[in-house]
């Protein structure tokens, strides 16, 4: 069975070192001192790595199956999501007037990563409950917000998000599920409703499906669109269950992956619904969800990742198999372990730098979340929104591929689904697809992020790489290693933003032709910006005489391989943004 | 269910257009013109899309399954392989002295390339049986050739490879397994194998394993190590069956992918083996298998991602989703086809440009082999000698990544199961790892092919660019899409080499480290070899006058994507290279 211990150090790292948090002028952000997020860590990470993470390998085997039209979920989820519900797990960054603990964004983050981490397709439960708590706080009446939330925020009842169609996935212009307005205010839903996560289950009472449907009059494609709460029983005036609405499952579809929950068709037919926020501004609603969920994929990417990392290396120092070319290193073993190989290291170096530049990257995304939300920063809410895209796209996109070098690290034994390497990749691999495909992600960070606000969040961007290269400068040691590396990228970055503007208004192929390429080539800068930040403090952790010197050191080296060995590829993805539209779009269709 | 068509135009334009067979001065080769090609590639086309290819989704649904110690293969499988056995297709390469069609190996490389787009799990049972063949083919006594070949050349009989032991993969040295020799000549054989593909199944009335074993007296390592074959039923002097030999099928394996063929653990216990080849030459005996093995694993990396192609293709015509940014180009329908989305096209291209090329490669590959074997031509065998790890390796981890790209097309009915494109992510995955993972395959390209004879076949590599070049270099169209960047990628190669050479010897961890890096390096001028001569060839046919312009000049597009965007990336790799071992080995082992 794998194994996951809490990375409790390295998120501290981020959160104190990197982000000196609990100095920042964010509300909350003052309680939240080394000791305390210490406390808070560990005990999340010991529910994570005692209780969730052997779950994790049960899930993927039994799957959830439909019985008699309700979804039975593998074995021990139900303890293990009583255990974290009664922990207060779910409840860590509500808001406390529905029984939430109030905690920032952060916090939420930093715990969820061990979660997910430990069986994503278990904390997906109340990771989609958290999206609907959200949605429901933002855009909810007083009378819902009463009705729901207290039960959303520990998970006494889950929530659900459902868009896709089976003709509509990112188009939802074409849904067609209808909602009827009643005389007493509610409609009547009636569609079907695919790819629905933790769609039924029994690990709670109730389930709150958010449901995207066409009201009468709001007009063609994504102008017609509402949002409703759709209660699986509807709730009487007391609190209490009344009678199961109409809507059902139709199915529980069999995937690649994430088999610990289900994936559900739902059928909704002439089911109850109360219209949240406004008529015809259903888009709208569902984004509020959706940023904040997009962030919750990225962290999936790379907290996949870890676990698979962790294992890779555990497997990398017990198999011997072969001599190390510079001379025996095991002589009195048979051979000497995997990890004497270079090209096991570099497999291992690139597996590391990735998993530690994306928690960075996540837990600062987070940090501009709780400036947006409780300083309504608008500067920070622009650059998160800018972010967001490249959170989600580039850091699964770099998450699968990490899963994929784990799992080569095993040789054979990784193909076998004994050690759980395949099911790390084939749970990681969703989450290159949904809230939004990753080729669409691209298309929404050239398209619509880049030039949001005249250009301001990208300035602001580039001005975070100025500011950190200008308060580092006379630092030689960073120079040479991590301020010139990060200058040269960000000025790939710049070229490719350049070109964008040249080219985009008069052919806007040419922009959308280099989108991904884009992504990806935003995502290495913010991961060089990162590790520059990081080896910055681990190197004043150092001349602060920190008795901790090989953590810190090793934190310095594995930002340098990133800024040596992968950061450069920005050359290349700049290389590809330039060709522009003509050799991706010099076919005819029927030359495919 | 996925949709599979026979590429059998694509192939013709290798075999004719590129490699103009039959006009080479291999024997056989001159029986292959183009009408009888096409009428065989027809046929085996055929058998593979109408027949095989509906049992891939088959197979991969049901699996294998141990009954009574006997292996039950998937439904369908037994009267498919029947089909395979009688037309000749398993005998199609193999010496007519034992029942062969003596056709050149690049002919059962083009269709075999077809029957493992159509069900690579299927088509290993024969592919596996083709290794065993090879081997006593050239090691085995006149005896031995007599039982054997005749039964594996048509299938009657299969064949398995049993390197891998629970301690021992890459570290053949390390492995258990004993062979007592006995007064009769044989040996008996005693240990544990794993991962044996096809090592039992419901196929073929008899199973020829061919064994690496430990005989008294050879040695310490890898030079203790013979061969021996060991038949599931022994054969009476009459060649007919006689008893049960001691192997038996400890469990079969639960994996990732390949489900429709039975991966065993295979328990000897002392069964009776006769020694194939020299005492203590089995590693030898088996690298003869080994590298025809490993072109044919690099064969399944592009096969695999051919199948997943046209299924993205077809999906990108068919699925309506969104409008084209340059305005609606379906807009009488509800929204326009996929594939008129630039990033949906740069997908779409990354996968055909990488098909095709690999295609070509493999075939080139194929002919130095014929040349090899066939003319004794000692500088083809050291080409292709050099070339095999860049085919495995490459090919197979572009192949994985292009399997991905082919399910990102469609969104999340690409995760669910139902459409089949999880199974090819899930099947190629293995090709990567098995016959050698490929990071075994970067250390035996830097470690041993590059300094083989002196550097002799690396020199004829940079020879073949150099005279491409030199041929073509007064056509000034090709000059600046292909031969200015073919140049540029083979002077990335040059300096990569050199820098291999400098550091090789006093620093090894230099040259290992950068090993991976260096074999992608080298796949992508490969392959941009490939594509210009490609180009040439397509130039050619359109001033022949060809009645087929529009084929010919999408090779040429999308070479030019290959040219353009793909071939680039040695820059990168190169860069890589010349990090060296520093960043990669500077973490101690504790620092992980």
């Amino acid at each position: 069975m794998p194994i996951f211990a809490a990375p409790v150090r390295d998120i501290q790292f981020v959160l104190h070192d990197l982000l000196d948090i609990s100095r920042q002028d964010v509300p909350g952000y003052s309680d939240l001192e080394a000791e305390f997020t210490e406390a808070v860590l560990e005990a999340a990470g010991k529910l994570a790595s005692e209780i969730i993470a052997p779950l994790n390998a049960v899930g993927d085997r039994q799957g959830c199956h439909l019985e008699n039209g309700v979804v039975r979920t593998p074995e021990g989820f139900k303890d293990a999501f009583e255990q974290m519900r009664e922990g207060g797990w779910t409840a860590l960054d509500c808001d406390p007037d529905f029984g939430g603990q109030g905690m920032p964004y952060i916090m939420s983050l930093a715990t969820n990563e061990m979660f997910v981490a430990a069986n994503m397709a278990f904390n997906m439960y109340q990771g989609l409950t958290h999206g609907a708590y959200s949605a429901i706080h933002v855009h909810g009446s007083a009378e819902q917000k009463a009705t729901y939330l207290p039960k959303l925020v520990n998970c006494e009842w889950t929530g659900t998000m459902n868009l896709t169609e089976p003709h509509a996935g990112t188009d939802l212009g074409m849904l067609r599920t209808k909602a009827e307005p009643q005389d007493d205010g509610s409609y009547l839903i009636t569609g079907q409703k695919i790819f629905i996560s933790a769609g039924d289950h029994d690990l709670a009472e109730n389930i709150i499906h958010l449901v995207l449907a066409k009201a009468p009059g709001g007009g063609e494609g994504t102008k017609g669109i509402s949002l409703f709460i759709v209660p699986k029983f509807l709730v009487n005036a007391d609190g209490s269950l009344g009678e199961r609405n109409g809507v059902s499952v139709g199915n529980i579809e069999e995937k690649m992956g994430i088999h610990g929950n289900s994936t559900c068709v739902m059928n909704y037919d002439g089911a109850k619904g109360w219209l949240l926020g406004d008529l015809h501004k259903g888009m709208r609603a569902m984004f509020t969800m959706m940023n904040e969920a997009r962030i919750g994929v990225g962290l999936q990417g790379y907290a996949v990742a870890e676990a698979a990392y962790q294992n890779a290396v555990a497997y990398a120092r017990d198999r011997v198999q072969g001599r190390a070319v510079t001379g025996a290193e095991n002589p009195t073993g048979p051979a000497d372990p995997l990890i004497v190989h270079p090209d096991i290291r570099r497999n291992l170096m690139e597996q590391k730098s990735f998993v530690e530049g994306a928690r960075a990257l996540a837990a600062w995304s987070a940090y501009l979340v709780d400036r947006s939300h409780r300083l309504d920063d608008a500067a920070a809410e622009g650059l998160v929104s800018l972010l967001t895209p490249v959170v989600k796209g580039f850091l699964t996109d770099m998450g699968f591929a990490s899963t994929v070098q784990a799992q080569q690290v095993y040789g054979g034994h990784g193909y076998i689904e004994e050690h759980g390497m395949s099911q790390f990749v084939r749970d990681a691999r969703i989450t290159m697809i949904y809230e939004g495909a990753n080729g669409v992600q691209a298309l929404d960070l050239v398209g619509r992020k880049l030039a949001a606000e005249g250009g301001k969040p990208m300035m602001a961007f580039f001005e975070e790489i100025k500011q950190t290269i200008k308060q580092h400068e006379d630092d030689a040691d960073l120079k040479a290693s991590f301020l010139d590396p990060l200058k040269a990228a960000s000025k790939d970055l710049q070229a490719a933003v350049m070109f964008f503007m040249e080219q985009g208004m008069k052919n806007p192929n040419a922009a959308l032709a280099g989108s991904y390429d884009f992504m990806h080539l935003f995502g290495h800068v913010a991961l060089g910006l990162m590790w520059t930040r990081m080896a910055a403090a681990a190197r004043k952790a150092l001349a602060d005489g920190t008795s901790d010197r090989e953590y810190y050191e090793s934190k310095i080296a594995t930002g340098r391989f990133y800024m040596t060995r992968q950061l450069p590829l920005t050359a290349a993805h700049l290389g590809r943004v330039r060709t522009g539209a003509d050799p991706v779009m010099a076919l005819a269709e029927d030359q495919f």
